[in-house]
């Protein structure tokens, strides 16, 4: 592994494998600003969320290393690939240290990451544990599932976002999720809170013929409140790039303060 | 399937399978006051988080049906399972349609989801899904890992927290996170922040005979807001049940502001 120790250093994993194409575009387009530590899944794992590997040992291996870029894929899930990437494969920086990376990246994802699937996301799984670790960290995907689907029209926006977590950094606990609609030619983009909504009919049934039944997780998603114009699926179906800043911290503050007003638990006040 | 239409309808899950103690212990706390369908995991699926199963066929399987319980195992995740729970198990009410579920419970778990874990808790999925289904949802966990762990203790604590969800309900998008300290007596409950801590040493690495190395995923947790008396660390640590309401809106509303006053992309303002 070859880095040059005045470059940044960008860790880049994803949900959709490492032969995918949107985290190879991803490499093509941060590039020419930083160097590249790719630790990806050996194969798809869409709908992985912040999944790790508990009980079963992991694997990894090396793909591909030329100066300023290294490519591992990992057994594991999405959230593996930067536990491990942080803790194996870091380089040695000028000063004899581990380097740990400026930012990680997850993506670029082929499919919608807004609304409730960030939940669900393993591209939100990498940011997310990035962000857990006090990196700064972004998602990007993109509203096409289509293995093929075309990334170029998102390179300046790719660029022009790191390079500004680069310089500014993010707060602690804050990461980024950018969701790119699927149009010929962005409106804009739009800073947006996550949308509500809800998957239906999630499952589908098959009869076996030894004579069981089995079920694929499949459904279709309905927007909760199409009326909201300060959503990610607002912006989403208008053809504005959505970034939803999203925390690590959870805690239902409001709501927190309702229950000491007004919860009691056997008897004694919260 | 036999239910009390009067009586309450509990759908419970967890990430340790429908065998282990916790979600068995949970059965008995919870006979008295509500009918139970339960739908848990085969076996072990602890770290899988809000993972559902996207590329494979998943089964459910019959364990146990007598008037007002109802067992089914499923080969998939934590999330797998309320999803095929709420498409395929629920009971018809007296109006002849689905009674969809009073409430979903995830747990008992044998372990701590406090802090960053509820991130990765199978059993936090299993609640979060209740949750994004808009149904009142809580997961209960306490701070063992001892597959014989002893949940007496938190028999009454457990009951009153139910019957305070069914009569009052949550907000839409807010479930509660309950986590036990392992201690002789719980000092009292306490409504709680989210700590943040970060997990190190995460990777063991193991070197096999055939030459190479593989990975198993550990780690310890460090606190790193030992001094905050609002956190459930703190709580847990001094020996207080720690109640955590947790958003399903995971933007970050304030730097959403700060955003749009800072931020340009490709030239515009957010």
């Amino acid at each position: 592994m070859n880095y040059n120790h005045r470059r940044p250093l960008l860790l880049l994993s994803n949900d959709d494998g490492y032969q995918a194409k949107g985290i190879n575009s991803l490499v093509e387009m941060l590039r020419p600003m930083a160097d590249l530590l790719v630790c990806a899944p050996e194969g798809p794992r869409s709908g992985y969320s912040c999944a790790f590997t508990a009980n079963d040992p992991l694997r990894l291996t090396k793909r591909h290393d030329e100066p300023g870029l290294a490519v591992y894929s990992c057994t594991g899930t999405p959230v593996d690939c930067v536990k491990l990437a942080l803790d194996q494969l870091l380089p040695i920086g000028a000063d004899g240290q581990q380097r740990r990376p400026d930012m990680v990246i997850g993506g670029i994802n082929h499919g919608d990451n807004g609304s409730v699937n960030a939940h669900y996301s393993g591209t939100m799984g990498v940011t997310m544990e990035g962000c857990l670790k006090y990196i700064p960290s972004v998602a990007f995907s993109l509203c096409d599932h289509d293995p093929d689907a075309d990334f170029t029209p998102l390179a300046p926006y790719v660029a022009s976002i790191t390079r500004q977590v680069l310089e500014q950094g993010l707060p602690k606990g804050v990461c980024l999720n950018v969701n790119f609609p699927l149009v010929k030619q962005f409106r804009g983009v739009k800073v947006c809170r996550m949308a509500f909504g809800t998957w239906h009919n999630e499952v589908e049934t098959r009869h076996h013929s030894r004579g069981y039944d089995y079920y694929w997780m499949i459904g279709h998603y309905r927007n909760d409140e199409p009326e909201a114009e300060d959503t990610d699926n607002w912006a989403l179906t208008r053809g504005y790039i959505a970034i939803t800043p999203t925390t690590m911290d959870v805690t239902a503050h409001d709501y927190l303060q309702t229950m000491k007003q007004q919860w009691n638990t056997c008897g004694s006040k919260l």
